[in-house]
């Protein structure tokens, strides 16, 4: 009997991949000013390590109980988005942080949901999916979403005392989302349990792995995606510019997609199986997880970590499209059911942010 | 037999503090200077006088029968919020009318809405409630936030020709408003009013005063609520400038719990005894009010008894928070179900606002 | 037994008005200066053009099976609308355009919505409707808003970066709507067709005509709207002047409920019956297809056919206005039932919309 781990790279093709990861380490000591070159590596490197990691979260959480279990894929869902935010943060590049962000919570709202729809409604005439997850998902999104609105419309934002005004604010309001984060896995994981029933357990797809592996996994495709997400965050700036794309379009667009890799993949083939209840709950989970834990997390790591603090004003347009994405999966989840033509608004909506961001000139961002 | 006055008095703990409507009168001639004392008191006086009087019209609606009781409890049922905007109008301060306008809006839309589905959540596992009342009072909200909406966006208001605009856009909304307002009551209590029979009779839950004692009540705590607003008004600057409060914070949230107490204990002791319609029907019935009814009145009256005419511009934040209440008022009741969680959600909202006016720099407001 | 043209007249007091067709071109040899006469008679001219045209277009589609007559009522729906577009066009008045643009949107959303469920509401205490088709417009027509919002909030836009950005944005927003529109037909006219079933064939209410005399009157009165629409483009600014209407006023209301009043008529008619189903697909069927195919194409057509290519930049009051009628569109038509109020509160907002234009001083456009 192999190995877990070789069984499951030999069954994933995404995980063939793994053999960019040492190819990465090996470019920058050779060649540290090919930024093109080490960008793609870096992107085709953290593809599979984020599979790796999702698996290892669910394997670990699969092996300690419901409860619990959930709690760690709520906090560690996203590790793959936080660990290249930190890279960034930790190197100041707090416009790539916010963008990737931004960026995450609108690719996860309405590129993996909408992809999930269209996939699953090609096979599929129409589709009934649980909605009380989307709707308290997408509740706790539209309070993120407000949240993020208020600092970043203050006129007076520039002068001194909105400056202090703002800082303060982001503090306050990052406390306050983590917490509504905390009383929402409580309501979905304790007292309101039963509600969320079918897009729960759905989750145990797959086999999962020794608790000791899992966990060795957890922690050293951790250390190895840090060290690669360093040659990301490096390189992205002047191999966009090299791609002839604008720094919102790569924040927004790419990091969002490259980080999101292993979730689509999960969402794509439940929905495919006709279990949209699990292609929902990852999309529209993954999307409010990013909103309510990693960007506050995040703010509040940068008085730790950054060299200044960071707080919650995004670019006005970022605001807008979070603002619509969360409506669209609002209005667009509310009844329930699906067919393919649904799929196509939402990943058309999807389409005018992405031609947007990408015509962008330069100074407009 | 006791007399009903006194039985009340005796049974509600919330009128004991009508001790404080005396102590306003004495304070304010004994020290008229002593802004912040006078304020606490004011606040601590008017509570009572606005459980009276809400009681009070109650008794009168429940002995008029049902559609001129309905029609009274539309008409008067904030009165205490039109006597304090009143005082302020009569004062020239718009700034603060506008204020209390758009906070009592927020608050019992958010607030109230909140605070009784959480408090209810807390005791019912999952309660379900009328959502045609929900319904009608959230369209009504939304008119009147796209109506408040136009005049405050308007980017040239400050040219002579915009301000005779503005003026005369406000005088034409404030009819339309009213007479929005007014066919609603025809909808709800005559033509359609079996769609909102439980949400009406439950009002009827406390035994009712003699008609007469009912109508000398209002006539006599009217006048109490406007003296005392009277001096509510004059401190109510000052003493928020000694809490460290900043104007919009006192305008949009003190004066908006302060005005809304009575409400608020009625709207929550529904909820415990998962009466839902109630407290619904009275949070969002509340709000709407004070949008379709006392801010236009608030504007013809103020050719008559105002320094200068009132116009509907509000500082865009408010028009904001407006429309995000309003649309988080008819996203919530839309499934006609609640539990804890959804209280959390609201009430979160209603937090992000309150935060961002706290600490808001004073100049930005 | 009489000419079906000739019994239709006889039938239909609109048609009555075709006598306006000659007066108008006498008018404009006669007295080409007379901007106001010249307005109000080919305005009279328009409208039963526009009634004859609808129903040949019927007649067609009710010839050539149900998908290609579909597929034909999609195209040549709003003929008049994109006849009047194309004669602005031409002269390069392309604020008119856009307003006609947007005005028609607003108008067929909120003012052709709300007064049928008003008449309709009037009648009958309850309606229910298929809400399926309601809801594929409302997703359409906010894909379509969202997509318009996008251009016309670039703040960068004056320069020439912005400029260039801004066309190329505007042609590829053109295509993709054009793309989604028809992936929308796909959807409702071939493989979920069941699902659309009652709005459907509800449009075959009237007698069609013979193939042959509807192709003619198709052709021919193309020929005659095109005609008069070029009067009307010529006499339209002169003419608000003089009744002292504001240019955005004329663009939003008066163009577009002329060039609706036959659709108009059909979907009160319809209300009336109780057929609501038909109404609401009138109503924001014709909406989406001027959002998605009418606006589109224009933009297209204007690098043929108009002196400087034309963007899908929009004044931000009207992308306001636009979304706003698209989310009330989509909150009213949720629930599948109508009475009377909810055709007053959709038509107040019409009004707020109208009055605002109305009152708008000149330069504010």
């Amino acid at each position: 009997m192999t190995h877990p781990l070789l069984r499951e790279i030999r069954h994933n093709p995404l995980l063939w991949l793994l053999v960019f990861v040492p190819v990465v380490f090996a470019g920058e000591s050779l060649a540290p000013d090919a930024h093109t070159l080490l960008f793609v590596l870096s992107v085709l490197a953290i593809v599979p390590l984020a599979t790796l990691l999702s698996h290892a979260t669910e394997s670990v959480a699969a092996k300690t109980g419901d409860t619990a279990g959930g709690l760690l894929n709520a906090t560690l869902g996203n590790l793959t988005e936080l660990v290249i935010a930190l890279a960034a943060l930790r190197a100041g590049q707090y416009t790539l942080v916010k963008a990737s962000i931004a960026g995450a919570i609108v690719t996860n709202t309405l590129f993996m949901l909408g992809a999930s729809f269209l996939l699953g409604g090609l096979k599929h005439h129409v589709q009934e999916y649980n909605r009380a997850s989307a709707r308290l998902q997408a509740g706790l999104l539209f309070l993120a979403t407000v949240a993020l609105l208020i600092p970043s419309t203050v006129p007076e934002a520039n002068s001194a005392a909105g400056a202090g005004f703002i800082q303060t604010l982001s503090v306050c309001l990052a406390v306050l989302l983590i917490v509504a984060y905390g009383l929402g896995m409580l309501f979905s994981l304790k007292t309101h349990r039963e509600m969320f029933a079918s897009a729960e357990h759905g989750e145990a797809g797959e086999a999962p792995w020794p608790l000791g592996l899992a966990l060795a996994t957890l922690a050293g495709v951790t250390v190895l995606v840090a060290l690669v997400s360093e040659v990301f965050v490096e390189s992205v700036q002047e191999a966009a510019e090299a791609f002839g794309m604008t720094p919102a379009f790569v924040g927004f667009i790419v990091v969002a997609l490259v980080g999101g890799a292993a979730e689509m993949a999960s969402a794509f083939s439940g929905a495919r199986k006709d279990r949209l209840d699990l292609s929902v709950g990852i999309a529209l989970g993954s999307a409010s997880q990013i909103a309510l834990f990693v960007a506050p997390v995040l703010v509040l790591l940068s008085y730790v970590l950054g060299p200044t603090p960071m707080d919650l004003r995004f670019w006005p347009g970022a605001v807008v499209m979070m603002l619509i994405a969360t409506l669209t999966a609002s209005l667009v989840t509310n009844s329930g059911r699906s067919a393919w033509f649904v799929g196509v608004l939402v990943l058309m909506m999807y389409l005018v942010f992405a031609m947007a961001l990408y015509l962008l000139p330069p100074r407009v961002q």
